[in-house]
C-alpha cells in the first residue's frame, strides 16, 4: 500500500497492550480495518521479535495490511516485511534503502523541520512526526514529547512526503492532528490497551476521515 | 581469512578499554598482529555501531584484518563486514546464511555441545565456545560462565568447524584452551585493558602457538 493511503498505524508493545498477546491485539486492529502494523518490540530479544515478526507477515499478509519494523533491517528482510521504520538513533535512511532497494518502505521518525527535510531528502517514504501530545509510551524521547499540531503544519509545509502523527493521539485529537497535515495516525495504547481494539481502530479511522474532511 | 587460521580475536567494548577510545584499541591490537575484531559495543546505538564500524573497517582493510559485527547483520551489510557473529537470542544462523550470502564469516556462540551440534548443522562458519573461565564482561550468560577447558574439549570432538575460545581468556591460560580444541581464542579486556594492547596481542598469539604445539 502507498504510505499515502494509510489511515491507522499500529504499532505493537506487548507492555501496553492489557495482557493481551501482541498476536491477539494485531489480530483486533486488522479486524478493525487497520492499515499498517509496526513491530516494535523494544524489550525483546532479535530471535524473538524475528519469531512475532514471521507470526504477523502471515496475519498481515493474509488481510493486505502493511508490515515494518522498527529499527532492525535485517529482522524487515528476515521476515519479508514491507519496509523498516527507523529513529534518530537508527541506520541512516540511506543505508536502509542501500540495504532494501527501490520497493521497500522506508520510514523515519522526526520531531522538528530540519529532521523532516532531511530524511525526505535521504529518501524516506514518509514521516513519523511526534511525539503530537505528551505520551508515556517512550517511542519518542521525551525532549521531543508534545510537538502539537502546529509542529506538524510546520513540516507539511515543507516536505511532499507522506505524515504519519504518532504520541498520544486518540479518536478524540486525531481529526485535529490529520487537518493540520498528516495523512495518517499511528498509535500504541489507544488500539492495544482498548477495552476493544478492534472497535478503536474503527474509531481512529473515522476520526482520521473526519480530519480530511476538515483539511 | 579462513576462521580456522585465527590466533587472536579481539572484540569491542569501550566500557572495558580503561578509558581509550575503540579505535585506539584496535589500532594496537593490529600492531600486536590482532587477525580478526568484532565489533560489539553493545551500550550504543545502532547509528553510533555503524559510524564506529565503518571507521573500524577502514582500518581493519588496510591491515587484512578480518571485521566481525555482533547481532546486526543490517550493520555487517552496511559497514562491508566479513560478517556477523550470533548469539543464541540473536537471529537463527540460517536466517543470517539467508541474508548474507554463501561468502559471508558467520560465527555461532555456544556453551553446550547440543547448541554447538546445531550452529554447525545451520551453517555456521565457526564457533564461539564459552564462557571458558568465568568472566565479568557479561558477554556470555552468567550460567554459561565458566565451562572450562574440558567442555571445548567434548565441543572439539563432535564439530569439525573452528573453534574459538572465549571468556576470561588470558595469555597464561590460552595454551590449554587451544590444547582442548580450540584454535584462537577471543578476549575483551586482555587486550583492551592492557597497558599494551599492542604487546598484549602479541603475547596471546604467542600463547596460542604454544599451545598449538602442545594439542
Amino acid at each position: 500500500m502507498n504510505p499515502a493511503d494509510w489511515r491507522t498505524y499500529l504499532v505493537t508493545q506487548a507492555s501496553l497492550s492489557g495482557g493481551r498477546s501482541t498476536e491477539e491485539v494485531v489480530r483486533a486492529a486488522i479486524d478493525g480495518g487497520v492499515d499498517v502494523v509496526q513491530l516494535r518490540e523494544k524489550d525483546t530479544s532479535a530471535r524473538e521479535r524475528y519469531e512475532l515478526g514471521c507470526g504477523l507477515r502471515g496475519l498481515t499478509e493474509r488481510a493486505g495490511v502493511d508490515l515494518i519494523v522498527n529499527d532492525r533491517i535485517d529482522i524487515a528482510e528476515a521476515v519479508g516485511a514491507e519496509g523498516v521504520h527507523l529513529g534518530q538513533s537508527d541506520l541512516p535512511v540511506s543505508v536502509a534503502r542501500d540495504l532494501l532497494g527501490s520497493e521497500a518502505t522506508i520510514g523515519c521518525s522526526t520531531s522538528t523541520v530540519a529532521e523532516a527535510e532531511r530524511a525526505e531528502a535521504e529518501g524516506a517514504d514518509y514521516l513519523g512526526v511526534g511525539a503530537v501530545y505528551v505520551t508515556e509510551s517512550k517511542a519518542v524521547p521525551e525532549e521531543n514529547s508534545g510537538i502539537g499540531p502546529e509542529r506538524v503544519r510546520e513540516i507539511a509545509e515543507v516536505v511532499s512526503i507522506p505524515i504519519v502523527g504518532i504520541g498520544g493521539i486518540t479518536a478524540e485529537n486525531a481529526p485535529e492532528v490529520v487537518e493540520a497535515g498528516a495523512s495518517s495516525v499511528a498509535v500504541i495504547s489507544e488500539i492495544a490497551a482498548a477495552e476493544d481494539p478492534a472497535g478503536a481502530t474503527e474509531a481512529l479511522s473515522e476520526a482520521v476521515r473526519d480530519g480530511e474532511s476538515r483539511a
